[in-house]
């Protein structure tokens, strides 16, 4: 295993997404009684959206929806090199019946919970990184 | 893939801890400018804490600590099985340098930030599940 120091490589909103999208499920971090709470959820992306299946309390099914984070990462524990997206943007029910519908025939949740919605978040702010292996010139130096 | 319905099954306190520690990385949860906010980390298990290495912001700093959840999982994607753990509890900052030192060497995180401080979480509450495929039996019924 090589635990030569790691860097942090900025990606791009579009790349961020790109790698979001290649996974089937992340995880989506709210506020519940006033802790902070997170549930491992199945995602898609469409037109924009991420949309997911959860319970995110009463507040979420409000007419304004509730501010929400959503990770998705891929690191390999060995070689300690991966990607990591963190979006940051409103939340809000679908109530549409045949659109909630629609969504969960892509989704394919896990398990349906009784208190489960179809939620959709609004990626207004997109984070990620790459970990990286240090370039072996700039160790060398 | 097996598409068919997955059954929740929650795991003990021991348990669940004994998930988190087999593996090397989590997500700490916290907020951050009154945002839900989530980090990927390297995370050990000593003594019952949780150790970490991260930015929490300012509130962390303070002498009461602040409430975190930390979350790891292991999925297969494809196979739509395997277990999730979430802990909930005060998070501090490990003040004392000798201390700090000692858990850096062992934790050993990706990268080093400037304003990343040793941290240490108390599971005070603890919940696993495993995600299984539903038994043949009660598919059948």
């Amino acid at each position: 295993m090589d635990s030569g120091p790691r860097r942090l490589h900025e990606l791009s909103r579009a790349e961020s997404l790109r790698l979001l999208d290649s996974l089937p499920y992340g995880r989506v971090v709210f506020t519940e009684l006033a802790l902070p709470a997170i549930r491992p959820v199945k995602h898609v992306l469409i037109d924009d959206w991420i949309i997911i299946n959860a319970d995110l309390g009463p507040s979420a099914l409000s007419g304004t929806g509730v501010v929400v984070a959503y990770e998705a990462d891929a690191i390999d524990p060995d070689k300690q090199v991966g990607w990591s997206v963190i979006v940051t943007g409103m939340a809000e029910v679908v109530h549409d019946p045949h659109e909630a519908a629609r969504y969960l025939k892509m989704l394919r949740p896990w398990t349906r919970e009784p208190h489960d919605r179809v939620i959709r978040i609004s990626p207004e702010l997109v984070a990620g990184f790459e970990l990286a292996a240090e370039p072996l010139a700039r160790q060398a130096s």
